[in-house]
């Protein structure tokens, strides 16, 4: 297999490379670009907004312009249970931008990315989530976790334990539990930080391992809870579950999150690009 | 800041963000639009491609069609030293796509967008660096950590201690130590796995932290080195170092490697990036 002396090797997509990189460090226009083209190669996008009850007239709104990072909003909490924990380190938790700290989930994968392509804006990422957590759980230790960080974004996701809880560990909450604490919470935020961006993320399952048939009814009510709250506070709405259902029609539930709840690297990876095209990327 | 009854919220993104999964899972065409987009864009392409020694004419080898993943070839291998490492844990090691196994680094970062964009291949992706190894490290145990494993593809970064080493910890190796040490794993690897498809990292330093000028220059020789036995056996080469010199000229170089060694989150970021569109992306 070895060439013989005095020949070069073959050099694979360098011309690809050094375009992709040059264009990702000219301010982040590689994403622009990518969006640019796959906005117009869409399939079947008309009738996916439609069902799901989007409409292109949403569109228009003021609130649809992205995020902009800069050095000084710069800093970006994610907060939620253990699909956003993911294992992360509790003993690092002072420090930004600190990979054990930030799991290994959606956040990481998103930090990173956010970190490489706004590489002016140097943002300052914290990871606050905790397993088992329910709304009222963040409520409880909002002050320390959220507050005291002066995020200039705070992003929530919260709600599959609010639901699941109830069927494994005897809690007595309800949708109307959850959607009361969710508004009081994003009051009490919006009331301390007046000027902080709010994004929620839709709370998701998927058809396998912990998740039946007898969940989705049910839990639907969580989602549209997370929904109303989103438009009643204009906030930014990342539609994690329209993500996976349009997921599963190409592998099977479980290779996107092996119990129905937590993403497996590869649901992790969608997860983070939703984020991001969502909260932070052009039309 | 709350919207009246009956208003509903904004949207954002959202046809994006549909246009773009569906186009990600129609067996990975995204990066391949992407790639196309930037293909066109690029600035001073050629000028970086002619001093550093590359050639338009060598883009017409028959081995510049990317790899192929499918069911039948997908078991992928990472090998090398504490940047391919990058805290993974030891105890996890058997079990493929485990994320605690794959560490915090370009790997992993890696492995979820392969998992993701390749469900129908199913890669099984395995780490196996460890943080210090010279090239004879690799060696020493590539029965166990690599030929056991029958990988399809094995990816090699090594290069960085078998110079850093002689600066700090009196190891006596030589840059002809490491190219001859090189060429012979290379050798036994062909010949145990005579389908495998061999990668060869760059290896790479950046003007900061433990690097100063007086590595640069001997240096550039284990990077020669590296590039060499990659011609000689006709590998696929993933050009970090290159990469790395175009991120300098946009942030500073602590800001991609604080050591000027070990990348940040952002330089992981940049290396995946880089790796997925050498190894897999098309032109």
């Amino acid at each position: 297999m070895n060439l013989k002396d005095g020949q070069t090797r073959p050099v694979r997509q360098t011309t690809e490379i050094l375009s992709w990189l040059q264009n990702l460090l000219s301010h982040g226009s590689s994403r622009r670009s990518f969006l640019k083209t796959t906005a117009t190669a869409g399939l079947t996008i008309s009738s996916i907004l439609t069902s799901s009850g989007y409409s292109n007239t949403l569109l228009s709104s003021k609130n649809r312009e992205p995020y902009r990072l800069t050095e000084k909003n710069n800093v970006i909490l994610f907060q939620g249970d253990s699909i956003t924990d993911a294992g992360r380190s509790k003993g690092r938790l002072n420090k930004a931008n600190e990979p054990r700290a930030l799991g290994t989930g959606y956040v990481f994968l998103a930090a990173c990315q956010l970190l490489a392509e706004n590489f002016e804006a140097k943002p300052k990422i914290f990871n606050r989530g905790i397993s088992g957590n329910k709304v009222y759980q963040l409520a409880e230790r909002w002050d320390k976790d959220c507050i005291a960080l002066k995020p200039d974004v705070v992003s929530i996701l919260i709600g599959v334990n609010d639901y699941w809880h109830t069927l494994k560990h005897g809690y007595d909450g309800t949708v109307e539990k959850y959607e009361a604490d969710y508004r009081a919470l994003l009051e009490r935020t919006r009331r301390e930080l007046p000027t902080v961006t709010l994004v929620i993320c839709e709370p998701f399952v998927l058809r396998c391992g912990e998740v039946n048939e007898n969940w989705i009814g049910e839990f639907d009510r969580y989602r549209s809870a997370a929904k109303k709250v989103s438009a009643e506070f204009n906030t930014i709405f990342v539609p994690f579950q329209h993500v996976f259902d349009e997921a599963t029609k190409k592998a099977p539930p479980s290779y996107w999150a092996g119990d129905g709840v937590h993403p497996t690297m590869a649901g992790a990876y969608l997860t983070a690009q939703a984020w991001l095209k969502v909260v932070l990327g052009k039309a």
